[in-house]
Formats: C-alpha cells, sequence, structure tokens
C-alpha cells in the first residue's frame, strides 16, 4: 500500500477514464482556442446532462472558475451574497475582488457551512439598493456541497434561489464537489441548477478525478457572451483546448463522474463510522460528502502524522477528506492506527 | 497522412515523452498546490538550465504568464514598453491591463517584429519621469522569437537590456517560442536571460510540445514573492500541480524541448524554400523559426483551403506555421499542392 | 432662525474666516497643480502642526481621502482591518475595493464605534500571514471621532497602534471629525498622529467648516512619493489648487478648527441634555462628539419633521448631527419643539 | 500691472461671478449629497441649455470626469479610440485605465489635434469585433477645443458621430475649452452634442472662471443610471455640493461662459498677431481659440522668462494660453517684450 494521504481529494491522481480520454485525443492537429471537435462535442454532453442548452468555459482552476464567472455578474460597484465560510471568501486570495474590479462579498451567517436564508434575505432587504454610498447587491453564490462538508438540499435550494430571484440577483452555484453533493442528496444535475434558476454553474471535476481542468456552465446566454471576452483577459483560454475538454468529457460520459464520488463518499462514510469508535473522536460536523471535521485527541493526531498518514490541522482539530481513489483498505488502515493511537492515549 | 494543418503551432498533439511523463507521475497521492515532488524537482531543474536560483510559477496559458508577470513588474500607473507588434498587445484582449489594474502599453516601432532600440531610448526618455500627469516607465517586454517569425540576437538582447537597466525599468522576456528562437540563433537559455540581466521570463512550452502548461521563470526573488500572492489570485495555481510540473519538467529533460524545437525550424525552412519556387509567392518576412508571412496568389491560396490543408489568413497574405509534429511528407504535400494551384493559376 | 437642521453636519455653510481666505487667494495668476504659494504654505502649516515633515494632498472629498490613501498603504491582495462600522466599509460605494484594485476590508468587532484592540489582533495574527490562499495583512484603519459619535483616548489609540506596528501594518487614520475628536479629549494633533505611529492621516475640514476641501496628511515619505502618482491617476489634482489650500490654511489658522469644534460640540451637549429630559427620549451611544444617536417615541420624531426640523431616521431611531454653525438658539428650540411632542405624546 | 502668467488658463482667477455665488449660497443650512436646491436648479439650467433633459454629475476635476464617465460607457475589454494627442492619452496619468479597470486607449492619427475621421473608421473595422483575443470597440473620444489649440467644426462632428453610431459605440466629448471652442465656431451647445449624438459631455468650468467644478452632462439615462454609483465609489460626491453647483450655475447664467471665453480667444489672437511681427516667431498651429503653440528663438524666450512671463516651453516651442482674464495690457506687454527680445536677437 502507498502512503495514505487524507490531507485533500485534491492529493489523489486521476482517474483511469480520463487519462485514457487525454491519450485518445492527442493524436494529429485540431483547431485551437475551442474550435477543437472535443471542445464542440462537450458543449453538447453538457447540454443533455443540464437538460438545456449551456454555454462551456474551461477554466484551469476552481479559483479561476469562481472569480470570472463572477465578473460578469456584478459592476465593479456590486455586492457578492455568500457564506462566511464559503471558499470565495476564505481560500482564494481576493480572486472574485480582483477579476470584479473591487465587487464586495458580503458574508451570510452559516451553519455547517450552509447559509441561512433569512439571513440572506434580510440583508439583501437592508442593503441600500438604489443609494449611491452603498454597494449594489449583484449576486448571490453557494457551494453546494459546503466547505464543511455538507450539502444543501433542494428545497434550501429553492429557498435560496426564490430570494435570489425576489431581489433581482444572479445566481452562482460552486460545484467543486457537486458530483459529492448530488450522490449525497440524489439530486439530478438539472434539479439543483436548472430548474431552481441558477445562472452559472462552477462545475468541478479535479477533486474529483480529472488532472487539472474545470468548467463553467453558463445557462444564460448574455453572460456566456460577456464571459468569451473576460475568459481570455484573464489568461483562460487554453491554445489547445482539446486536452481540457476531452477530461470533462470523459468525466461525464456514463455517469463515470457519480462513480468516483459514490466511491469517495463511501469511503468517508466508512472512515467516520470508524474513527467515532476511538475514545474522544467526534464529528465536528455530519459527514454528508467526502469531507470529514473530527475532533480528536492530539495523541491521535500526532500518532497518525508519525505513520504518515496526510491530514489537515484546522482550528484544534482534524481535517480528513477521502477521493475517488480512496480504497477500504486505506480507510481501514486509518481506522486502525487511530485505534492503537487512541488506546495508548487512554491508557 | 492525416490532413495537414499550419494554421498555428498550437494545432499540433502533445509530443510522446510529455504524455509519458504524465502516465508516469499519475501514481498515488502527492500534495497539492506545488507542494508535490515533481514541482520541487522542476525547480530544480530550471536553475540548473538558467545557471542561477529561479523561481518557478506554472500557469495555464503564456497569456497569463504574460500578464501575472508584468502585474508583478508595475505600479498600476506604470507605463510597459513593447513592440508595436507585440502579443500583450494585439492578442490578449488586455489581460497586461487587467492584471496590471490598468497599466498602459507604450507601443515601440518594429521591424519584422524586433523592437527599434533607438525609438525604446527616446520613447524612455521622453516619458516625463516623475512628473505626476504621467504615467511612469516600469517595463520592458519583448518577445524572443517574435510574432513576425523572427529572432532577436543576443546582440540585439544586450543593447535593448542596457537601456532597460540604465532606466531603472524592468525586463520581461515573452517566450513563447524561446526554443525555436534559442536553436535558430544558436544561444544558451542563460545567454539571453540571466547573463543579460532579464527579470522574468514566460516560458513557453505549449506550442512546443506540452498539453497546456507554461512556466514563469522568475531570477528577482522580489518579484517571485509577490507572484505568490498574485499567481492565486488569478486563479492559477493548480490543486494538482504535478501534471504541469511534470510536462514542463519532461519539456526540458536532455534537451526535449530544444529538439522538438529544431524539427519545427527546419520544417519551416523546408516549407519556405519549397513555398518561393511558386510563381507570385514571396516570403513577407525572413523565416527565421517556425512562422512563415507569406504573399501568395489568391489562386493558390483558395487551392490549398479546398484541399483541406489549415493556413491562417491575414492582412491579405497567410500565415503558415510548422510544429514540432510537422513532418518532411507534410511539407512536401503542401509544396506540391501549391505548385499545381500555382501551375493552374498562371495557365 | 432659518429652519434648523441637523440631518448632518455636511448641511452647515462654510465659516466666514474660510469664506474670506478664498477672496484672499482669488487675485491675480497662480501655478497650477500646487505649486502656487498657498499650496506651499500649507506643507509648512501643517508640518508645524504635526510636529514634523509631513505630505500633504488636497482631496474633494474623505472618501477619495480615504480610498486613495489605503490604495498606497496595500498591494491589491492585502487586507485591511477597519471597525464593522467604518465609513469605509458602509458608506463609500466600495471606494477603497476600487482603488486598491480589490484589497479586502476585515471587519473588526466594535462597541460604540471603537474597535475592540483583542479583537483587532487575533484578527491579523489568524490571517495566514504568508499563505498564498490568503489575502495579506496590509493596513488597520480607524475613524478617532467614530461613526457611532464616540472617541478614541490616546490610550486606547496606542494599543492599536503598537498591535499594527507589531505585525509590520500601516496605519491609517480617517479624521473625518478630528477636531471634534481633539477638543473631546484633549488631546494635540501630533498626540494622536505621529507620536502614536500614524502613516497616513485624512484631515477632514468639509464638515466642520469648509466649502469642499480635505486633506490626505502623509507622515511617511514613501506613500508620499506614490500618492503623487496616484492623486493625479484619481482625478483629484485640482488645477486651481489654491482654493482648496486657502481653505485648509484658513482653517488651521489661529486654531480656527478647534474653535469651530469646540462649538459643535458643546452645541451636541447642550441638545443631548435637552432631549433626555423629555419622556421616552434616550441617547443610545454617550455623545462625546457632535454626533447624537437617539432613541425616541415616533410621535416626537414626526412631530419634529413637521415642524421642519433635519434630522436622520436611522435603524428605528434618530440620528442628530450638530455643526460649527449650531447656536444654543436652535438648540433651545429643537429641545422646546421635542418636549411639545412628548407631552402630548404622553398625554 | 500684477506678474502676466500664459502658462496656462488655469493660472488664472475666479471670474467674480463665480465668486459671488459662492457667497450667496453660503447661508444657513442645505441638504449634503446634491440635495439641495442648487443642485437641482443646476439640473433644469443645464437641460434647458442643451435643450433636452441632461443629467448632471459635478466632479473636482476634468479628469475626473473624463475618466469616470468613460467608465460606464465600456467593459473593461473595451477600446476607446481618441487622438493620438487626447488629454485623456498623455496627461492623465492612466486615469481612464484606472476607473475603467484596464480599458485600452486606441490612438487615432490626428493633424492639428484632430483626429482623422477615416483613420478612425478604419481603425475601428479593423478592431476585430467579436474576436475574444482582441479588446472590443466601446467608444469614441475627442476633445470639441482640441489640445493643440484647433477646434472641430461641426461638419467634422457629425462625420465622427456617424461613424460612432454606425460601429455602435459611445461617444464622450471632452469639453476642457467647449466655450472657448463654441464661440469660435458659433455653434450652440445642443449643436455639437446632443443634435449629432453625444452621450456624455465634460463639461469644462475652471479654466474658464470656476475654482474648482466641472460638469458631466449626460444625454442617456442608463449611463447616468450607473454614474450615480460611479461617482459615488470615485469620492467624487461632495458633501456640500452646492459649492460646486454653484460655480456651475453662475458660470451658464445670462452666457457668462460665453463672455469669459470670447475674452480669451480675442487675447489669443491678439497676441498671436503681435507676436508673428518678431522675427522668428510663427505660430505652429491656427490659434482659433486661446492655446497659441509658438516657435520662437531661444533669445525671444529666454527674455520673457527673465521678464517674469509664464509660458510653458514644449518640445523645443513654447505654448502660451490666454485666459478669460487676460487683459489687452497685459498681451500688449507680452508682445512688446518679446520685440524687444527680438531686436536683440536680430543686432
Amino acid at each position: 500500500m502507498l502512503p495514505v494521504n487524507l490531507y485533500s481529494d485534491n492529493v489523489a491522481p486521476a482517474a483511469p477514464e480520463i487519462m485514457a480520454a487525454l491519450a485518445r485525443v492527442n493524436v494529429g492537429p485540431a483547431q485551437p482556442y475551442g474550435m477543437d471537435p472535443e471542445t464542440k462535442a462537450l458543449k453538447a454532453a453538457l447540454s443533455d446532462l443540464f437538460g438545456t442548452e449551456v454555454w462551456v468555459f474551461l477554466a484551469s482552476t476552481g479559483t479561476a472558475a469562481n472569480a470570472i464567472a463572477l465578473s460578469a455578474m456584478t459592476p465593479n460597484y456590486g455586492a457578492i451574497y455568500c457564506s462566511e465560510t464559503a471558499h470565495i471568501e476564505t481560500s482564494e486570495c481576493g480572486a472574485a475582488e480582483l477579476f470584479t474590479g473591487g465587487a464586495k462579498l458580503q458574508l451570510i451567517r452559516a451553519k455547517s457551512g450552509r447559509m441561512d436564508p433569512d439571513a440572506l434575505d434580510e440583508k439583501i432587504r437592508t442593503a441600500g439598493k438604489g443609494m449611491p454610498h452603498r454597494i449594489q447587491p449583484a449576486a448571490v453564490n453557494l457551494t453546494i456541497g459546503t466547505e464543511r462538508g455538507t450539502v444543501y438540499s433542494v428545497k434550501e435550494l429553492e429557498r435560496i434561489a426564490e430570494i435570489t430571484k425576489k431581489h433581482g440577483l444572479k445566481f452562482h452555484m460552486d460545484g467543486a464537489r457537486m458530483a459529492n453533493a448530488l450522490v449525497a442528496i440524489g439530486a439530478s444535475a438539472a434539479e439543483v441548477t436548472t430548474r431552481i434558476g441558477v445562472d452559472v454553474l462552477s462545475f468541478g471535476a479535479t477533486k474529483n478525478g480529472a488532472l487539472n481542468a474545470e468548467a463553467i456552465v453558463v445557462f444564460n446566454k448574455d453572460i456566456a457572451e460577456e464571459l468569451r471576452f473576460r475568459m481570455r483577459r484573464a489568461g483562460q483560454i487554453w491554445s489547445k483546448m482539446r486536452y481540457a475538454a476531452a477530461q470533462i468529457g470523459a468525466y461525464v460520459e456514463n455517469g463515470l463522474w457519480l462513480k468516483l464520488a459514490r466511491q469517495a463518499n463511501a469511503a468517508a462514510k466508512r472512515l467516520s463510522e470508524g474513527l467515532v469508535q476511538v475514545p474522544g473522536v467526534r464529528m465536528i460536523e455530519t459527514v454528508e460528502i467526502n469531507q470529514l471535521f473530527i475532533e480528536m485527541p492530539e495523541r491521535v493526531i500526532a500518532g497518525l502524522e508519525a505513520d504518515g498518514i496526510g491530514l489537515g490541522r484546522r482550528d484544534g482539530g482534524v481535517r480528513m477528506v477521502t477521493a475517488w481513489s480512496t480504497t477500504d483498505e486505506e480507510v481501514d488502515h486509518v481506522v486502525a492506527r487511530a485505534k492503537a493511537h487512541g488506546a495508548r492515549a487512554a491508557a
């Protein structure tokens, strides 16, 4: 067994199906900048997946996808509402502020990573729409599989979408772990996007089996038209686009993305159930997708680290993230080691 | 034979050695965001190549590499001097302006793509340094293998570097076709960068055999420190960095990059020598690397297009670009078809 | 008596001494863009006032002064720490974000408008300095005469300055109501700025007797050098600078600014003492300068409004602001009317 | 006689009528931020002047007026076409780039300060509209009384307006010396703006008798709505707006602005006619408004400087600018001194 690394789902390799797709398209010439057959086929495949015509822009990272998408949904004097734990707020070095020219993120109180819809409604309602000394409400952002390892239900998404539309705002969904979220709540891609009125989706693939490609899926033609220029200006139009298109194409073909996510979620569940048997170990958040936030005795944490098991220390606790590639054997190894360290800790 | 496509070197597939590197690193977990062994090894490999410690940032496109690099070399009220035909001016949808917060490109008269050093000197000298109503001279940008298919000699580079330093400016080199340029002039990587005082190099790989990776090579530690944040903010820090590092690593290993460029340049030379035998065909620019700018009778152009041969119409003429993968067979086919169309044209 | 207007100190006219200064300088030609004698004299006068060499930039509004000053104190990936009630956060339509290119304001818990120093220290300490996915701590902003009508003591300012410097940040003071603050705490201009390490001060004058001029007073030469260009680029370099310089010159001559502020503060005290005698009226915040935040029965509020007395409804209460021009007669009139309405309300 | 200063029209004092207006409005309280009666009256007065409803925003400088106006007329990936000698290009430290978030100025060949309409048409036509790697045509800017002391005729303006509209662009007029231009060509304000399709006008007043106020006059409601926020965000909404409104109000009342400009233009004509009698003196540009660009022997230049006469050395020649306050006596003095120095020079 290779070293077990649960530091992030980003540590995982690429799925074999996706590597195979790269090899498959690496034959002969293809027009650059998205004029190739793979990129055209991808638009068709994703339109099919979402049940409506979509416009697809391929991005190198989730940060780029989020920030550039938002830049087409707000004036520079706009407000973007997001959870206080949102990735765009905490972990993107102000990318949204860069690409929007200085729009402001407005933080909404969240519980276990899910924003409070009433707090959102109140914040927009009291924002001072039309008053020149105030930034102007423009967009709502949420991460469907949240930064705290939980998922929004379809009902919660509908509620937030309704508030968003009531106030005339645009709706951006960060789908960094969308596949994990969908398999967790048993919903389809369309049910959480087009059916409720999402305008733009950052469609994550890298954490769940791709090498280095994400997609911005746009459901609104005006935004798509603007993104044509904003993406190029952002340095996000790959000349050899086929290699990104092939990744996303293989990712959604025959439900691969959901299959990979199911494995990651199952590993997380197995891991969670094993770890809570260790004295002093407790899940800080309900484990709904593939992220675990864990309260764990220091002795156990240090022990796992000494074993060479990758994990992330966060705010006094531990974050572990499983991936498509995490095996039962790996999970059981981690649990066994935790139990061993726990036993010593208790002794 | 597959269809011949000389529309751009971007139409070429990835080199087998680079595909193999991707497969090689796709094993087991690796820390994200550049903390992986491949990325660390790349820093060592490029430091070795350039003969000094360098800092390496991996970017998804040349546009991103250029614009983000420049953003760490100028205040927002700065002037960036570049050739009037520079890629950052004509073909990046204002990316440099976005990432710099609105610095201005100042265009220098160019001949066959190479900026006139005297015009550069004069423009900086009369820029109004220290005068508040004027933007302030900050950086010089040039493309070593120019947008017109020519190359700067080491002597010309030294002259421009001297002017740049005399005025206290930073020096950015766009190395989109650096390998092609180096084999054309028989210089080493260090001779055209560290030895003359280049501060940052956009080190191109995609056009010459990679899939989707470029490197920003930084020779100045302060700029490198700032780029750590600017790259993240720009959405350019791949989580699974190993796949980009592996591409660049394989690219420079055992001189692969130069080997690939030699083939592209040789194909361009063969193509050029063949085409000028067609009546009415003339090279608009001297063919020094792998780009041809060609005056060609409309009948010949239309004939080649009808044959399914990829080319680019530009300003009444034709651009053809060979790649690492262009074969003699392909070149000879194009020449033969041009001759055939030329014969009919003359008839 | 003219209508009484306590909507804001901005409703007041300009002080006669300042009008006289405008007339005095309106004679013959003067060099533009700050090369005139008035602007030069102002630098000397303010250097004298602050007890050290200062660099002075004249701005048209407090928003411009704040935002442009901050733009020279942070990279675009920087964090600016301020109170959750700070003017730069709530009332400037994102000006700081515009001029900084998208730096982020980080809100610190405040009590009665004064930020909590421990919360500030903790927020900076846990900001993730050096981590690329995090914005980087750059500057602290506070408003000495706060948005809630209170004042920081010299001791509190020292504490915040110490935290700011300990973490290597720059210190920006918003002095929108600096004169009111200084007379309230009995401190000199130097005691709250140069002695504790303020880097840049937005020196307010418009609210306290000027027509339309503010000064950015810079205590750090490097920042001053950068502001020369940033001010011009921001459209803030008046061609006929003498008219702004004359305003600020007259404002500080012979302590006029403090005299004006003393009158405003005294009026606020008198008003506060009178109003609390009305049943149901209560000061929400301690009245330390010239702003009153008042809990007041609706009947009383509506009655005052019907009397044509200017006031501001805020969050269910009332804000009244006195100015240098507010007379005892005006205050007594407002109190008498409030009492009359209160009596009816109680009946 | 006071020292004669022809360095710029910015060296002139404010006109007595405008000083009087300041005194007139400096009575009692007035609502802030443009809710005062003077600002409301100004909208009516300017709507009357331009013969249609206009929206008025008061700015502190012409640079601010130009750059903020343009920021509401282009996306950040837009191109703004202007003369190669345009003030926004040469003299505003990149303000347009700051406020637009990095739009690009595209320079059009000009003759004596007036852009060549054919060159404009060609540049827009070949800009690559719809091509993502190209910035997108957005707006045309011109200065009606040009930076070279000439004026566009109504016919020329109509031609440029037609080109602008044909390509679907917005039209911005820099009216820094609009009054001087109108009296030169005998046209009305409406004839050069609303009748030909100008969208936004920077309406200059400071150079021609005001202290420190300019107006942005907007003829397009959507742009006006956006400017409400952009002006505040730019730090351009004066709290005591009445002092700016009063200046512009007095400026246009009873044709004062045209009267002042007539005097400046007449002084320029008298000066020009006198100076050309000096051997070796020649007007480089036709003197159409109040700016003179003069070829003059060094001995004469140095002599005038030694006399304490203010002038501007430019590119080996001299610029002199007359103002509303320039008297015949002053002009004759300058001419006499130039003749005296010329005589010595010739001797």
